[in-house]
């Protein structure tokens, strides 16, 4: 395609974007603010300005552009409909619809870690692969299924839901979705963090762990890899957890690969190690040896993958 | 479509058959028995054989069928591949390809649980919905995923085996699959069975169970019909482990309905309630509210399934 493509991932504080080349080079990137007043009817019209400002500064008519693809914090059905974003203020519409008055563009809208898992399964880790799951581990547990090269959105958008599976039936502290017991409460940073604090209020071993100021996964895993035994069993817990959870997942769909992302991720090959050692204990025979890698975009995956969008959706593949 | 479509289940023992209108409707069915002997070598030339005399018997010419379709108890993928299947005799081979020497005319095969899903999607307990999990609860416990009115086959066609997702870390007795604690364990017929005895042993009550010359699902819910308290205890366990692997598959999935069949779904709406219920305590918002209802097809969703598979096939949708 010669065209070219906008890609925009809406966040709470920042919208970032990107304009790339028809077969899919990334020629510029930029971010601005997220004005969330007026229950978010700002972020549009910003949107649009910005795009225009952009092709004017690039000499791109509105001709050469095949279209917008946008990802938004929140359900987006495979037509466009947001169903609620409560972060932006955003109730229920069609953006697809919304964004076209602005700019006049085909506008192809889905959510943003569904996003975030096309772009890498088009771009990053998972590039090569048409089933995977890309699991993304930060403050939550976020995930985005693709299947045959193509986002699993679900009926009401909520496709990929990994982060709140039960786990846990004992648990007693609730998630911050209301259940208890959620996988996102061990698996993700604020979850490791959690554990470890509550390994060493019990246990008497020294750890350099307690050296830290502050405890989050990047203390964990570094002490893991300098020999400390209390860190490594809250990372064997963190792998059985997780690797529980991405066993029931691949019972589900059956995917190629898992692509590991997020803050977490930062720790390396170690984290994978901890995950797909458990992982294929727990599995279906069927699943058993599916391929285990890092994601490789980085805070770029959501642009990719709604730019990815655009030239699925013009192509209508 | 005016042409006819050919619908195959193969069984362990029993090969079932139909022959459908284009536009769905079952014209006739049959069985013919299923022949393993030989590495299963039999079954294809069997089936071939059988198609053409029913061909005869119709006056259908061979310019006039569509395709064929068949479901296999074993992992098919999208191209057709069977990924072994044991009880057949069955290594990996091409399946589509194969029959078509015998037949000549298109083949599309999948596997028998999805395939079952299909059927009861496109015209049993699913119709009318686009997005649906569809559980068989038997012997085991089969699933079927359906996706924007398609089956998820996943990477190895082992997409959809929920009855081997992990519900208890605890449980000390082996499922048939080789590990502990899958869903199957509790919330099969057998599972059910198993449950109900255990209870009885444990307990000093009275209850109608004790009367039964052998334990199985159905003494179990005509029990609880009966206001048996025992019974009913038994029946909230296998709704709360049920309603939470169910849950979790909405977490990963997002269906707009679920579908109950095999044979402890004989009970009725008595035994959705109870899954129900359970489902909606644990699952993800997003995926709250979610329809259940029984399967209506029965032994013929395969028939169904694989004559959708031809008519999906055909049409390139």
């Amino acid at each position: 395609m010669d065209k070219k493509v906008f890609g925009v991932d809406i966040g709470g504080t920042t919208i970032k974007m990107g304009v790339f080349s028809g077969d899919g080079e990334l020629i510029d990137k930029w971010e601005i603010p997220t004005r969330t007043e007026d229950n978010g009817s700002k972020i549009l019209p910003d949107i649009a300005a910005s795009i225009r400002q952009k092709m004017e500064a690039l000499s791109i008519e509105r001709t050469d552009v095949a279209g917008i693809g946008i990802s938004v914090p929140g359900p987006v059905d495979d037509n466009g409909i947001v169903h609620k974003c409560v972060n932006l203020g955003w109730g229920v519409f069609d953006i697809d619809e919304e964004m076209k008055k602005y700019t006049g563009v085909p506008v192809f809208a889905g959510n943003d870690a569904n996003a975030a898992a096309l772009g890498e399964v088009w771009r990053g880790g998972g590039k090569g692969y048409n089933n995977a799951v890309v699991v993304t581990l930060g403050t939550g547990v976020g995930g985005g299924i693709i299947v045959n090269g193509k986002i699993l959105s679900g009926s009401s958008g909520a496709g990929g839901e990994i982060g709140h599976i039960l786990v846990n039936r004992e648990e007693t502290k609730k998630c911050g979705c209301g259940n208890k017991g959620c996988l996102e409460q061990y698996a993700s940073a604020t979850g490791i963090a959690r554990m470890a604090k509550a390994k060493l209020a019990e246990d008497n071993r020294d750890s350099v762990m307690r050296n830290a100021k502050s405890m989050n996964a990047k203390v964990v895993f570094d002490a893991v890899k300098a020999g400390d035994a209390v860190a490594m069993e809250v990372a064997e817990e963190f792998g059985r957890v997780l690797g529980i959870g991405l066993a029931i997942v691949a019972d589900v769909v059956n995917p190629e690969v898992f692509v590991i992302g997020g803050g977490v991720s930062r720790g390396g090959q170690i984290v994978i190690d901890y995950i797909e050692k458990n992982y294929n204990k727990y599995v279906f025979h069927a699943s058993r040896g599916v391929k285990f890698a890092l994601a490789t975009l980085g805070n770029d995956a959501g642009i990719y993958g709604s730019a990815k969008l655009v030239i699925d959706g013009v192509s209508g593949s």
